[in-house]
Order: C-alpha cells, then sequence, then structure tokens
C-alpha cells in the first residue's frame, strides 16, 4: 500500500497567495464593476525589456537551423551567462566568486525549496517573523518540523521576531541552530542588512558550523550605496553562505522564468561519520540528477540583462517600481497611517491603523477601496498587525489606489 | 554543525552520462583529429518545429507591451496548453483525463524525481533492470535504499531483470510492492508493452494499492497500431498511476524544457492514521510551493506542438529519427550484430559481440571506429553485455557510424 509523506497534512489550509486570490475572486464575483487594483502578490507588470526579447528571439531563430540547434545543455546553465553573472553582479563588487559556483535555475523559490535536499533531517533551523512562506513550509514538507500552534509556528522551528521594536533587524540566536533564512532586502518587510548586521551573522554562524541560506532576490533594488547587494561582500561569507538570486523583479522575468544560487566550492557541512563533505559537490549531483537546466532561450534573455542595453533597461524598470515605492510612502505618510521600508525594497510594510488585524484591514481596503495587499500575519505570527503594499503595479494603477486610501483613511 | 544528506554519499561514482562525457573528453584530446559521432545520450539533433519557433516569437513579442506582458503564471500550467494536452493525447486515445489533472513541468527528469516529495518513506519501490538511471539515483538519495553492492544494485530496491531471455517483459513481482516505475516504449531497450501486459500491471497495482509511475516520454515513436501510448488506456489505470510525458523527444525540446505530468484525481496514498489522501491535492501543493511554472514563452512553443502545422512538423521529426532507428537496426544485423528495439522507439540495444563487457564495447567502439554509445551496464547489472545505440543524430552521421561499425565488426 502507497503510503504519503503525512508532513503535508501539517501544513496549515493554503500557501497565503492562493488564499488571497480565492478572496479576491469572491469579491470581483460579486463587485463585478469594481475596478480593483492589486497591490498583493509581488508580480511586476511592465514589459520585459527590449535587449532581453531581441536575445530570446535571436535564440529561437538559432533553434531553427541545424548547425545552431541546441538541445540537453548544461545542468547547472552555459558558461557565458555564469560567466556574466560572476563578473557583474559578484567579482564586480569585490566578492570571490567564481562561475562554476553558479548553478542557473528556473526560479529562487524552486532553489529555496529544493537546497534542503541536499541537508540532514536533524538540522536546527532559524526563519525570520514574519518571513516569506516559502522557507518553512518546504521544512515543513521536508519532515524538519512540528505541528502547527494556533499562531501558525511549528514546532521545532526557531522564530526571529522583526518588528517595529527592534527595527525589523533579527537578533542574533542564543541559542544553536544549523541552517539560517535571511533576506535582504527583505520580504516582506522592505528592512535591510548593513555590512556589520551580516558581519554579525557570518561570525555567529562560521563559530556554530551553521550555514546561512541568503535569499537577495531584491538587491537591484538597493538604493544605499552604503547597503551589501551580496553576503560574499562580507569577509568569510564563502564558508558559510549559500546565495538565491533571480531575474524576476529586476528584469521582470517572473512568467519568463530564470533564477540562480551560488554555492561556494569552499562549504561543507558534515556527514554522520563526522567529515567534512563538499556542498558544492552535492548540489552538483542534485542538479544534475533531478534538472536539466534552464532553457537555451531563456538563458540567453537572462545574459542580455548584462548588456549595455540590458543594464540601462533594467535599471530603468527598477527606477519606475522605486517611484511607485516612493509615491505609496508619501501618500500613506499624508494618511498618517505608519509606513516602513519601501527605499531599498520595493514593498512597503505598513502598520494596520487603529490596530486592526492584518486580515481585517485586508477585507476593508478590498471592500471599501476595492484594493488587495498582502497581510502580515500570512508572513508569521510576529506580522499580526501589520501590511504589505507591493510597488510593482502601473504607474496610474498606484495613484489610483493611493488616492483611495488617502480618502478612506485621512485623519 | 550543518549536517548533509547521508544518502548522497550511497551514490555510485558519477551519473552515467557524465561518466562517457568524460570517457569521450578524454579520447578527443588524445586524438584531435578523430571525428567522433555521438549515439550515446539520447539527444535529438534536428531544428525546432518552425510552429513552435514562430508560436515562441510571438509570445516573446506579447511580453514586449504591457498589454500582453505576462508575469507570474499557474503554477500548475497554463488551461490553454493543459486543454490541447487532455484532448490531443489522453482523450482523443479514449483515456478519461481532465485538463486540470496536467500539471506542466520543465522536464521529465525533474517530475519523476520529486514526485518522490509526496510519497512516504517505507515504500517498497520497483524498478525493471536495466532502467532508467533516475528512479534509482533519486530513491537512493530520498533515503529509500540501503547500500549498493558491487554490481550496482541498492539494498532495498525490488529489481525486475528485462533481458533477451523474457523479451524484455518485467515479471510482475511476487513480493508486495508499493511503489512500480515502467517506462514504455523502454529507455533503453526499446522494448514496447502491450495492452494486456499493462493490463496486468495495472491489476496488480490495484490489488495491492500501489502506485506506477509510467514513464511515457517516448510514446510518440510507438509505430505499430495496436501498442497503448498511455497507460490511461488499460481500465483501472486512474486509480493506480502516474503518467509523465515530454516534449524532449517528439518536439526536440530538450533543450528547451517543456514536460508535463498526469495525477489522476481519483489517486490517493495511505496516511499514517490510515485514511486515504489524494495525491492530486498533495502534487499540487507541492508544485504551489516549490515550482513557479514554466516560462510562458516556452508554453506557447509546447501549445503549437497540437496545431495542424504542429503536428506535421514533429510527425516528420518522428519519422525521420525512426528512419535512422530502421538504419541501424538493418545495418547492425547486416554485421551479425543481434539487436533489439528501434521499431517503436527511438533506442536500438544490442547485445555485444563476443560476450564483451558492455564497457569494453564501449571503448572499444570509441578507440576503433570514433563512434560513442551508451554501455547497457550503465542501466543497471542486467544490462552487462548490452549497449544502446540513440537513432538521434543526422541522417549522414548516422550512416557514417553504421558504415565504420560494419567494416570493422562484418564476420
Amino acid at each position: 500500500m502507497a503510503t504519503i509523506n503525512d508532513n503535508y497534512l501539517k501544513l496549515k489550509a493554503g500557501y497565503l497567495f492562493p488564499e488571497i486570490a480565492r478572496r479576491v475572486n469572491t469579491f470581483a464575483e460579486a463587485n463585478p464593476d469594481a475596478k480593483v487594483i492589486r497591490l498583493g502578490i509581488g508580480d511586476v507588470t511592465e514589459p520585459l525589456p527590449e535587449a532581453c526579447r531581441t536575445a530570446m528571439i535571436k535564440a529561437v531563430e538559432e533553434m531553427g537551423v541545424r548547425e545552431g540547434f541546441k538541445g540537453y545543455g548544461p545542468e547547472q546553465g552555459y558558461a557565458w551567462l555564469r560567466d556574466a553573472i560572476a563578473q557583474n553582479d559578484f567579482q564586480s563588487r569585490g566578492c570571490n566568486i567564481d562561475a562554476s559556483e553558479i548553478f542557473i535555475s528556473d526560479g529562487s523559490k524552486c532553489d529555496n525549496g529544493n537546497i534542503l535536499d541536499i541537508f540532514g533531517n536533524n538540522n536546527k533551523i532559524a526563519v525570520t517573523d514574519p518571513v516569506y512562506p516559502v522557507y518553512v513550509d518546504t521544512n515543513v514538507m521536508a519532515g524538519h518540523t512540528g505541528d502547527a500552534n494556533e499562531a501558525g509556528e511549528y514546532g521545532g522551528l526557531v522564530y526571529l521576531p522583526v518588528t517595529a521594536e527592534n527595527n525589523f533587524t533579527a537578533q542574533i540566536p542564543t541559542e544553536k541552530v544549523d541552517l539560517i533564512y535571511l533576506c535582504f532586502p527583505n520580504n516582506p518587510t522592505g528592512a535591510t542588512a548593513t555590512k556589520e548586521h551580516l558581519q554579525e551573522w557570518v561570525k555567529y554562524a562560521k563559530a556554530n558550523g551553521a550555514i546561512i541560506f541568503f535569499d537577495a532576490a531584491y538587491e537591484a533594488f538597493i538604493s544605499d550605496p552604503s547597503l551589501p547587494h551580496s553576503i560574499y561582500e562580507i569577509e568569510g561569507a564563502r564558508d558559510c553562505a549559500i546565495e538565491f538570486r533571480s531575474f524576476s523583479k529586476n528584469a521582470g522575468f517572473t512568467g519568463t522564468r530564470c533564477a540562480l544560487t551560488v554555492v561556494p566550492k569552499t562549504l561543507t557541512g558534515k556527514a554522520a561519520d563526522g567529515s567534512d563533505v563538499e556542498l558544492w559537490k552535492l548540489w552538483n549531483r542534485r542538479q544534475s540528477t533531478k534538472f536539466n537546466g534552464v532553457s537555451y532561450i531563456i538563458q540567453r534573455g537572462a545574459e542580455a540583462v548584462y548588456s549595455d542595453a540590458g543594464k540601462a533597461q533594467t535599471k530603468a524598470l527598477v527606477s519606475f517600481y522605486m517611484e511607485n515605492a516612493k509615491i505609496i510612502r508619501e501618500r500613506l505618510t499624508a494618511a498618517s497611517i505608519q509606513v516602513y521600508g519601501g527605499v531599498n525594497a520595493p514593498y512597503v510594510w505598513l502598520k494596520t491603523p487603529n490596530n486592526l488585524s492584518s486580515w481585517d484591514f485586508f477585507d476593508k481596503l478590498l471592500n471599501t477601496v476595492n484594493v488587495v495587499g498582502t497581510p502580515g500575519s500570512g508572513f508569521g505570527a510576529a506580522g499580526e498587525g501589520y501590511f504589505r503594499i507591493s510597488a510593482f503595479n502601473s504607474r496610474e494603477n498606484v495613484e489610483e489606489a493611493m488616492r483611495r486610501i488617502t480618502e478612506k483613511f485621512k485623519v
């Protein structure tokens, strides 16, 4: 009799975004004339950069002649893309990362989940609270947790609260943990980490033989030149950190699909016999066996992000969304709503007015002004009473959403 | 201290194809003038169908305007592609498969590995021998096996030998197993299954509460009209089988990346408390959490496979490779080499001459006639003494490879 992975049954009902979609659809069906503006899910809205499109069309055409046809590519990604990334994203910022340490994938979400494949089941895992739900859910699925309590916290995980009280900066744990998820610029709070803060984490990880999973999916949105874009800007990080990046947000690839994960060859984990095993070798084996690489066409599109035209076009995209974030911050502040983030990140994190619960504020916003955001409590217990507004939308929609909100909520 | 997944250390050195690549590279470096012909890895060589290219270029162009831009798509795939597949691949053959039961992915290899995520760790697993190595390796990685013996057989797995002696037809196990991997048309042997044979498996699976993983990646190569293309042509299969398919071989998508997995909503597995849990729900949750869907551009390319032009072009591609297979069969037979397969599958499986071991024949072929094939023993202990020749290459290369082999080996 085939048995199932019982850990799946511990998962709380529905991933956050499907639940939002459900409520929005219910509302839209009941109110077919309402013009709903979606600032919930962090999905980009503006056209794909021309440089990427031109490169992809060329790649499709190459596939049409025998001499240009590409079959199976390297599971790790094409060398020309790995080289471009190593040079532009890492070496140019002083990070000692080699192209061979970069693995191209079809999504950061995938890699965030799949990376657990190469680790043991007895690691103590730390996450911030609030947190990107995929970090938690994939650990639940892998059997690394107990059941959830009423607040949605899973037994066995170490939650590190990040709230206005601690300036959205997780405190280094006092207990010993083995795997640590960090995301900067942060989803959902929009908070950033200074080099000094990351240096503390690296010091902790090295002292404890821990591995940091550093999610830098939003690094392109950093405007403050003093802030690190990569954890490898921190001395010692090559010995304790895996970094995840994506083309989703800087180049608008959420529907095009390309991302990357950096696994330095200096990283090791402990085997049961006490020996140190190279994590690069394990991840390389995992990807070779369970993955077939990203489409050649898409990789050519990603490569174009690093051309002169591509750099200018992605910079313009990022600036566009960050101007949206600025508008959101200013208008909400004018409406006496307390806001955080939105300066080095495309997310504005706000304190709900009148101490409304996150979901109550979600329903109120949806029902009264037809604007969709993301309830903070959906990201974890410590997110209760907060709310995320995404800057990913057209200028017109952002302006209109803010006009509606300020009219309704102004003091 | 972060620990690793120790199961990875049980894996035998290198996946089969990297080992072949290593030997070929060593030979090519030592013999830079040799014109090596690769009939080893099952990778297509002919241009991507025009219908697919046209559709992808159109999709790229859509992405260039705000109104046509696509961000995150459904993790399960776009409805228009799932509909086209349900109608053309299943309903047209009398299979009762709904579009909602089809999950689009970026590769069958990925799905073959990932499907284990939703199953328990205590299932008894059966594979044929020889077998596509990914089935075995992913179970090793997931901790479902013991160590390997000298023949490369992992403890805990049930191996079902398929050799010339049993006409390459696995015997239904006498012991009870829970998960069964079947691949028809078979990689590597090129053998096929009749409806009667599959009916026996379905009967066994239903009687034992087992789930069949049915890999139909090569169904497009079936020429015999009496043979089933899908396991859902067999009564009762909706209650016991998951089917994997791919656009890699019929439409030349090995470098473009698109595949699909069918999980009928009628399938269940046992939870620890004895209850029956819908596998569709688990797989849907797995994909929603650990996957972000296939690129919109690529899905449009896959959809075009089902247009009139796409059908004609993929049919022509398949015919081209099958003519190669016919040439390989005929020439090897003329050289007194015993061949199997190659009639309803793009692989010819041969008995090595003079009882050479598979790897000895590999080295001999490489060194004397500069032709690369795949050692049968790389697919499992029972593949020893066999060898796989792939029909995926240009006509010119296939003709030349056969000319060299027949000259060297003719009696």
